[in-house]
């Protein structure tokens, strides 16, 4: 609840007619536009009054269900030393994502980016017994991560309020009980900020662990992409696992043979090329060819790693999916300059045969897409200029180091799990869960006694919600051409009164019901300013995004007010005297329709 | 409110019977052994559940006043930008108490010790009328501060919390307003905590600006030193001016004259040969002599400076004072090898003629305590080994750079008002108000247009409460030797119920009471432990100090419970079925009982 009537004339706000240059996203936009905050450094902001006011909101929301579900809030510094992250390899896995700094003794500190291994430690320091667990902790915190690109305002900022909770526990069996019941406890959370999600199979990346869902908001502006299919599978991109294709028979296949390729430096070339100088019954497409890619890998050591990737020529490597599969190493398509310095790769006409195992000690690393099947018969670069090779078989007449997820996954390829054609779509990570089993606990000896009075490693989860995010993608969803929108439930008020007109009983009236309607618990926004036109006081109404409008103007000597609802734009003209009943219905009754969490109705 | 009832079998908490090995006061000692926080590193806290409840309540008490104040909620990023702390030079100032990093662009960032700088930018980027003016901002954040001694837990941390607010006014009676609506609510918010305090007058420090006073708590391990005098005189001690004393006409004083005075390195040896060599009517005392003190400064640039400082032979040298007068730069002691490199300070011999103006250029910087009177006469340093000067004449035979208020405030000192003699005491600084004028509006070009269109620089307050600390101070306050002893408006919790001994029903009636009393918005820790002895509960009671406990146990055999008021000891037996009725009685009661705000009751 507010402590008082907010008033325009004093509020610390300055609406702003323009989108800042900076913000391309709707929800950045507006909500600097709106004075909700204001932008300090490249992805760091500062919470104005009414900023601050919704991200309250949103926290109370998270911290009531984690409270439901059990799990006990503390809260840790953001400034912590090295060694845990050290003993969790972390330190240095993190790469350049991590803000490092020295104290004045010279010891090295991070800023955290996220608070595995000093909870496990917090819980080695307190707990020695099976009969202390299971436990959930959790905190609000501000975390920071040093993001290459910083983006979309609250989206992806570089400090940023995250909810983190850890269930630790003794057995595998527990920590599906304590997985389910943060994944159900988000699920409530996501239900009451009417925020839709799909909860989709991701990886795992630097977080280490076994198994891991994300809670995707599905948005055009999402960084993520994510496949689903009507028979229930839904993925992060980045964590479709290609079915392996069955192994072929390849005894029919002719030898491999070098051909004369000239001005076939591209896939489409090379197939007109290729049906000139090698026609075939059925011709050449695109998916004969094995296109190969060559990247760099930056591992956290700072090692720069040329890799060459094959897949089939009528794919596109996904950089995303590389990126996840060779985390934490950071991904780049490589240069002229990377690819000059190895005289195998014949830029245009890489083929199989020159990298790989075929190339002995010392070769350049060789990674397959899995679509590329055991026995399977390719065009591929001749290793020489102008040529290529054809009928090509993996298996015999070349090996890979490996498999790796490189394709993009495409609408209508097939669910993994065989539920049905995928469809593609784009969303915003708002939460992320994952077992992670018992890796910090062993890194960090974080074990207790059984009922045996054996030692027993305990086994950890680790719960995410990014809640700036949240609320950045709240207004995403909840925003029109004229502004914010907000569900009553995170609006910084309830009520926007605007006084619009010059008589005094105008301000006069206005105060009245704003007082009476501040008293009866509701919280009021007034528009009180003086020399301000009606059309500013309307913008600002529309662009602030409060529920509802209460218009006290020219009606007022007709004894009228106006009611407004900003969602639908409906007004509805109500009797001055019966101005405190009706928006006191109204707003109990919007109050009362709010989503509810599942179970709880 | 607690949305459940706490039970002692699964809250994250472990008591400690033993203080922590690096814990030296009270409230360091309890809070970790009670399990309110843990160390993570030095001067760096994590907050255990109970604690953060505390630190909750601490902060309720700070936001409700400041909203009555006027003052509004915004939240500024800790990591900060370079630039602004440049403009207004504390980049440097601040030196190595400020943590500093750089970004994976090379860029420099700090964490921020508090916010005058983005304050100023943040009202500059929004306002731009007087009419926006006066306004007043505030938040609840965590602030850096790389100290060099880190102690006493909360009291000197290196991550803390505080409440920092701006005011922002047109002109000095605006500011004297703001200035005097911060202290009033500082008033009430440490009446509230009924935490005793006394409003000193300090020194401004890094902060800069004209005027500023302290809230100090008076207590024993307090690490600030303040005087007060029964007229109503009060200063921090580095606060204290020395008024300056009337010329005196040295037309009668002897010439100065050299004394061989072997083995009178001290003050006192000194007075002893004096008393031989040089015998005089009155005798001499160390009152007679000038005591020249050698001490380096290290600037903020990493210069470090020599510096003597002259002041009667009968007072000490207060380095804290000194190094607030010559703040920004480090104060220390100078060592054999800093006065070896000036051959004109002979150890023990030092005197003014070989310093100061009176050495010509490149000498080193000589500084008077102001006790020293123009025309005063001296025994001072030969400057040659085994020799003294007497008759030495202030202005007469040497002259100083400056002066310096650097001798120790001794109790019974005059007040420098004239109302009586001091009394020294010690204290904790739980609170700062500046008014800083205008040197980061002209430093950041912060300015709004006057009622005449004229550009008009603003001039800005700033007003620091350190919450952590005052959490802290509460409980060096409230203590005893068996542990912590809340009250009840900052306890974890108002009740705590001990249910002790195995018959079954005496856990059922814990229960029944806990959960009715938790109904009735009691909030309710319930030590529901099994396999734990009263003994334990009971010293668990003390040391976690919530106001009340109800012992459930062998009485309930009787029909009777027993209820305890943890601060005074006392014990009431009261019938079961009376216990809902009795306790809420004595909760409520509690509750109304607490101080108010001055004005409010």
């Amino acid at each position: 609840m507010l402590a008082y009537v907010l008033r325009m004339s004093s509020l610390f706000v300055k609406t702003l007619r323009e989108n800042p240059s900076d913000a391309e996203v709707a929800s950045h936009q507006l909500l600097v536009r709106g004075g909700y905050i204001r932008r300090a450094a490249p992805g760091v902001y500062t919470w104005l009054p009414l900023g601050l006011k919704v991200l309250r909101k949103v926290e109370a929301v998270v911290r009531e269900e984690m409270e439901r579900a059990g799990a006990q809030e503390v809260h840790f510094p953001a400034l912590l030393p090295k060694e845990p992250y050290e003993a969790s390899n972390r330190w240095n896995d993190y790469g350049p994502i991590l803000f490092k700094l020295k104290d004045r003794r010279g010891n090295d500190y991070l800023l955290a980016p996220t608070h595995e291994e000093m909870f496990t430690l917090l819980v080695k320091d307190l707990y020695s017994s099976y009969k202390d667990l299971p436990l959930m902790l959790y905190q609000i915190q501000t975390k920071y991560r040093d993001e290459a690109r910083p983006r979309a305002g609250l989206i992806r900022g570089r400090e940023f309020i995250m909810k983190d909770s850890y269930s630790f526990d003794i057995d595998d069996e527990g920590l599906d009980v304590s997985y389910q019941s943060m994944r159900d406890a988000y699920e409530a959370i996501f239900t009451r900020l009417d925020l839709p999600y799909v909860i989709c199979s991701a990886m795992s990346g630097a977080m280490g662990g076994s198994r891991s869902e994300e809670f995707l908001h599905p948005t055009a502006i999402g960084e993520d992409t994510f496949v689903r299919s009507a028979g229930g599978y839904a993925a992060n991109a980045e964590a479709v696992v290609t079915p392996t294709p069955a192994e072929i028979d390849f005894s029919d296949t002719p030898p491999a043979e070098l051909i004369h390729t000239p001005d076939a430096k591209t896939i489409a070339a090379l197939v007109d090329s290729l049906s000139e100088r090698a026609p075939r019954e059925g011709g050449w497409s695109a998916a004969d060819t094995l296109k190969n890619v060559v990247i760099t890998a930056t591992h956290p050591d700072g090692e720069r790693e040329l890799i060459v990737i094959g897949l089939p020529g009528d794919r596109e490597v996904d950089l995303k999916r590389v990126e996840a599969a060779l985390s934490p190493a950071e991904i780049d398509v490589a240069g002229p300059e990377d690819i000059a310095k190895h005289p195998e790769l014949v830029p245009g006409y890489i083929g199989p045969r020159a990298i790989g195992p075929n190339a002995g000690e010392d070769h350049v690393r060789y990674l397959l897409d899995p679509h590329v099947a055991r026995g399977s018969a390719w065009v591929a670069g001749g290793d020489k200029d102008e040529h290529h090779v054809i009928n090509l078989v993996y298996g015999r007449d070349f090996e890979a180091d490996g498999t790796i997820e490189a394709a993009e996954v495409r609408a209508g390829d097939e669910a993994p799990d065989g539920s049905g054609p995928l469809e593609l779509a784009r969303g915003i990570e708002i939460g992320h869960i994952f077992q992670l089993g018992r890796p910090y606990a062993e890194a960090l000896g974080l074990s207790v006694l059984d009922e045996n009075g054996k030692s027993r490693v305990v086994t950890m989860g680790s719960y995410g919600i990014g809640v700036s995010r949240v609320m950045a993608a709240l207004a995403e969803k909840n925003h029109d051409d004229k502004g914010l929108v907000w569900p009553i439930g995170v609006a910084p008020a309830h009520l926007h009164i605007l006084a619009t007109g010059k008589s005094a009983d105008i301000l006069e009236t206005a105060e009245r019901l704003g007082t009476a309607l501040h008293s009866a618990g509701f919280e009021v926004l007034l528009d009180d300013r003086k020399k301000v036109s009606a059309g500013v006081k309307f913008a600002d109404y529309e662009l602030l995004g409060l529920p509802y409008g209460l218009v006290v103007g020219r009606g007022l000597k007709d004894g009228k007010v106006e009611l407004r609802n900003r969602a639908t734009g409906e007004s509805t003209e109500i009797a001055v005297t019966d101005a405190i009943q009706v928006i006191t219905d109204t707003l109990r009754q919007a109050l009362a329709d709010q989503p509810k969490a599942p179970g709880t109705e």
